[in-house]
C-alpha cells in the first residue's frame, strides 16, 4: 500500500477510535479531562500494549506526535459538536472499520520486523486493532465489548491469516491492501447482518 | 529439578490455568473467542507482566510457542467437553496448585537472572503465579479473587522465602523442588481447611 | 530542588499514596494481603507504567528498595492503627498533594532524560502522579476517581506547562520547586473550594 494512503487511513482510524472512546466516556458522565483521557486510551491503547510486549520503547505515540495531536483535536471537536457528530454515525463506523483493518496490519508488520512467528504476529495485529477498546471498557468498568458482542477480533484474525497466505506470492503492497479490505469487509458485513459468535 | 520434569509441570500448570480462565469466562456468557482470549490471559498474564516489568521482551510466550499451542488446544477441548471436564475438578485443582508453585519458582529465577534483590524476586514470583488470575478477574469485571478469598499469594510469598533460605546450602535442584512443594502444599491444605487471611 | 528535600517529599508522597490505597481496599473488605497489595499498586503504579512505556526496565521500585520498604511499613502501620490514622486526614491530604506534585515532576524529568517532546513529558508526569490511583480503582472495580471527581490530572498538566515555561530561564532547582508548589496548590485549593471540571 502506498505510504501516503496508509498514513491517511491511519489518521482516519485514529479519529474514529478517539470518537468511540469519547462517546462511551460521555455516557458515563465523566468530566471533560476524563473524556479526553478515555479518547486517548481508546486510540493508542492497542498500539501501546503491542509496543510494550515486543519491547519497542519509548512507545510509538511518544516518538511520533501525529497521533496525540490528531487525538486531542478530535476529542475537543467531538465534545464541542457532540450532537452533530452523531449524524455521521455511518461515516464513523466506516472509518472505524478501516482503522481496525489498518491498525491490525501495522501490528502484523511490527511483529514481522521483530522476527516473530506468524501466529504471534496475528496475535499482535489483533491486539493492536482491538485492545484500545478493551482498555476503554476496563476503565469504564464494563466487560470488554470485544468478548461478547459483534465480530471484531475474528475479523483481525482472519485478515492476519490472509496476510500470511499472500505475502510470499503477491508482494507487500497488494497483500497489505487485501488484508485491510478483508478485515474491513468482515467487520462491516458482520455488523450489517448482526452476525455474532456463539456464546457459551 | 530436572528440566524435563519442570517442563511437564509447566505444561500441566498452563493447562490448569487456561481451564480456570475458560470456566470463569463461560459463566459470564462470553462468545467463543472471548472465552479463548480469557483462557490465554489467565495462563500467560502473570509471566507477561513479569517480563514487561524486568524488560525481558519480546515476552516469553512470543518466543516459545509451546505455551500458546497448549493454551489454544486446552481452551478448545475445554469448550467442547465442558461437562466432562467438570468431573475432573480435583485433578484440575492439583494441576493448578502445582502450576502455581512452578510458575512462582520460574518468576523467582528470572528475577535472580536479572540480578534483582531477593525481596523483589519474591514479588516477581508472586506476580508470575498470581497475576494471570488478576487479569482474568479484571477483564471479567470482578474484584480479583486473590485479594479477598483463599490463600494464594501467601503461599507464593512463603515459598519464595523458603527458596532463599535454602538456595545457598541445598543446591538449585533441591531448592526448586522444595519451594514448589511448599507452595503447592500450602495452597492445597489452605483450600481443604478453608483457611483465609483476616479481612479488614 | 535540593536532592535531600526531594527525597523526603518523595517518601512523604509514597506514604500518603499507600495510605490512600490501604483505606480504599479496607472499605471493600479485602483480606490483609489484598490490602497491602493495593497499597503497593497505588504508590508505585504510576511510576511503573511510566517506566514500562519509556522502556526504563527493570522498573524503578525493583532497583531502589526504599519505595517498597516504605510502602510495606506504611501499609502495616495503617492497618494496625487504622482508627488513629483517620485523625490525620488533613495531614495526609497535604502529603498526598505534595506527593502528587513531586511525582509529576519526577515523571517530567524522566521524560526529558529520555529525550522526549515536552508534551509527552507532561503526559508522563501526569501518568506518574495519577495512574497509581487509576490502577487502585480498576483493581477495586470502580470507574477511576480521576475521571469524574475532583481536580487531579488538571493540576499535573498545569504544573507541567509551568515547568516548561520556566526551565530555560530559572534554572532546574527553582523550576522544580515552583512546579511542585503549583501542582500542590491547585490540588489543595480545588479540594477546598470543591472545584470540578464540567461533566459531559
Amino acid at each position: 500500500m502506498p505510504n501516503s494512503l496508509s498514513a491517511i487511513i491511519e489518521i482516519l482510524g485514529t479519529i474514529a477510535f478517539t470518537i468511540s472512546g469519547v462517546y462511551s466516556a460521555m455516557q458515563k458522565k465523566l468530566d471533560i479531562l476524563g473524556v479526553i483521557i478515555i479518547g486517548f486510551v481508546t486510540a493508542i491503547g492497542g498500539g501501546t500494549i503491542r509496543d510494550v510486549l515486543i519491547g519497542h520503547t519509548p512507545v510509538t505515540w511518544m516518538q511520533d506526535l501525529t497521533g496525540p495531536v490528531v487525538i486531542l483535536a478530535t476529542a475537543i471537536i467531538t465534545i464541542l459538536f457532540k450532537k452533530r457528530i452523531g449524524n455521521f454515525k455511518v461515516t464513523l463506523f466506516l472509518f472505524d472499520a478501516l482503522g481496525l483493518g489498518l491498525f491490525t496490519v501495522i501490528g502484523l508488520q511490527k511483529g514481522l520486523a521483530a522476527g516473530l512467528h506468524p501466529g504471534v504476529c496475528v496475535a499482535l495485529g489483533t491486539i493492536t486493532g482491538c485492545f484500545g477498546g478493551v482498555c476503554r471498557d476496563i476503565l469504564l468498568n464494563h466487560i470488554p465489548v470485544l468478548f461478547h458482542k459483534e465480530i471484531y477480533a475474528t475479523a483481525c484474525i482472519i485478515g492476519g491469516v490472509v496476510y500470511f497466505m499472500l505475502i510470499n506470492t503477491c508482494g507487500k503492497s497488494i497483500t497489505e491492501m487485501v488484508a485491510v479490505i478483508v478485515i474491513c469487509s468482515i467487520r462491516i458485513i458482520a455488523y450489517r447482518k448482526n452476525w455474532k459468535l456463539p456464546a457459551l
